[in-house]
């Protein structure tokens, strides 16, 4: 018997503004580079295409990134991005991937679900992972769990059961925790951070649709069977909004047996405030003699330890005498915010959404 | 006899970055609101205009500038603004006006000489001192000297001889302080900042310039036989170019005789720097509860005691969680500095013009 085949599923649909100014709606955070070379998307590609290659990508977004998706991915085959009609979290979007790549392959595809905006310092530990998680996906869900290196708030976790090696059972996802419960997390060895990271066959996908998304599962059936690209798009454009809203981890995860998890270490962030933007700059080597993180036409004086961020479009940016703030710009908005404070970028979205500014938040 | 004619020049045409990113080469600070209803320029012809009348007003502005003056001061009759050919510094500026006051209403036409740019709370009480000063030009100079409230290193002083009552001789002009001596002056009393305000005949304007800038008298004599506007044009354009370029302080107050000061308080301000701006905010009344000064499309939370402008065109402002500073927006610069080192937007400004960035200068 021949190997299984193997996809990677990029999941870039996702909204955001936690990096506000620069993420926006139609400018998600996978869009942008954050002193990088290239987009998180595009690096999220490349990360996984020694393993892949381009035709076993597929990537799954919104009809309002599509173009600015299919920009950073020139050598995407057209066929393989997929477009939902409109949201339906991450279930959803695994579900119509998954089927895809059953009507390609077959059920015992096997599938490497990835997030598209995260950051990785080290690639070859990584993709070393990922192989290890594919071999294991046969039957079982197995998923990635980053050794936390500190007490997060903002993540949910993964608790281990009992056992020892590379790959163990998971005992449980669990919510995102209060501080004290993070830190006894962290003490106890025994949590990992859920990066959102899922490996499993199409099969398995199916199966878990049929017992707890039923909707889906229609959907997928008939997705599955599709022969041509142009049938999908068009039982897609019919089917999908039918389909559960719900995310993979509540639809699916904290539901499912037999899952495992790879405790892994290989610098992840899931940049989710411009103080991770200044985390992901160490390895990047984008940071200055004083620690700042320039990004883009900026002017520091007499400054240490700041994000500096002026986007295309925006206007020169200079800082002078001040230390550990956050200053991103764009052509339409600027924030200034202490580092420590980053998640508080809250506070500007929701005043804006209340206040019905709405072109400063697509 | 007749009341002798009077005439307001006010000085117009100055460059001034110390407001950057607002203020630049085409858009000094001049033009600019700061928050009050209407430009600086605008201001100061307002201020006095129940003295004056737009037909006693006029203003000397540099060509880059002179269509946003016109828009500034349509009331203005077009013949009273004279543009400089070139910059030659405010000796040039204010004999020009002098001899066109001089075609006009001949020598014994009293001139009040006003910086464009500088801010007065207390109108009235400014009014009442220049009404005072143009009383007492028919024969000396006059100027208003500011009573210091703090020991500033930015501002020339000038030394008061002895003598009681609204008006005493002047000692000396002295140049900018340093810290210790400025604090030496403070106490003793007996200096008052020269706000460049001055107050003379346009025939003793003659007189000066006849001892001490031979050239621009020759242009001066010239210009106050001309009988057309076309022909006062003319000679201007062909003989500034040969006047001397140097300021009203070294080319003639700080050599001539029989100088009078009157030592004032009515709230006055150069607004040389952002943090001047803050002060400014007070008598405006545009400070929030926490001790902001906001000006413009910007948005402040958890935030006190920081000054946040952003200009027409400048993308939308968001400052969370800092306190001191100063945040300056328009279309094409930010600046972030704290409100205590407002001045060092020099150290940006001469980065900018030692990189050729003109474009963020002009």
């Amino acid at each position: 018997m021949a190997a299984p085949d193997r996809y990677a599923v990029i999941l870039a649909g996702g909204g955001g503004t936690r990096l506000w100014p620069s993420s926006r709606r139609t400018r998600p955070k996978q869009l942008l580079k954050l002193g990088g070379p290239e987009s998180l998307l595009a690096a999220t590609a490349r990360r996984v295409l020694p393993i892949f290659g381009w035709a076993r990508i597929l990537v799954v977004t919104a009809r309002d990134q599509e173009q600015a998706v299919r920009r950073e991915l020139r050598e995407l085959p057209r066929d393989n991005l997929v477009v939902e009609p409109e949201p339906r979290n991450t279930a959803g979007a695994i579900g119509i991937a998954a089927a895809l790549a059953a009507a390609r392959g077959g059920v015992g595809t096997r599938l490497a679900i990835l997030p598209a905006d995260h950051d990785i310092a080290d690639e070859r530990g990584f993709r070393k992972t990922v192989r290890l998680a594919l071999e294991h996906a046969g039957g079982a869900i197995v998923t990635i769990g980053i050794r936390p290196s500190s007490p997060e708030t903002g993540y949910g976790y993964i608790r281990l059961a009992a056992g020892r090696g590379p790959i163990v059972n998971v005992a449980a996802f669990v919510e995102k925790p209060d501080q004290r419960t993070a830190i006894r997390y962290l003490r106890s060895g025994r949590y990992v951070w859920n990066a959102g990271m899922f490996f499993l066959t199409a099969g398995r996908m199916l199966d878990e649709a049929a017992q707890h998304l039923p909707r889906l599962h229609g959907l997928m059936q008939r997705l599955a069977a599709s022969r041509r690209a142009a049938d999908f798009r068009r039982l897609l454009s019919r089917g999908y909004r039918e389909v559960e809203a719900i995310s993979i981890d509540y639809g699916v995860m904290e539901k499912a047996d037999d899952l495992l998890v790879i405790p892994a270490s290989f610098g992840w962030s899931d940049l989710g405030s411009w103080s991770a933007v200044a985390e992901r700059a160490r390895h990047l080597r984008i940071r200055d003699g004083a620690g700042n993180v320039t990004v883009g036409d900026v002017l520091l004086a007499d400054a240490a330890e700041n994000v500096v961020v002026a986007d295309p479009g925006a206007p020169f940016v200079a800082v002078v005498g001040v230390r550990d703030l956050v200053v991103a710009a764009t052509a339409d908005g600027v924030l200034v915010i202490p580092r420590r404070r980053a998640q508080d970028v809250r506070l500007v979205v929701d005043a804006l959404k209340a206040a019905g500014r709405r072109k400063l938040l697509d």
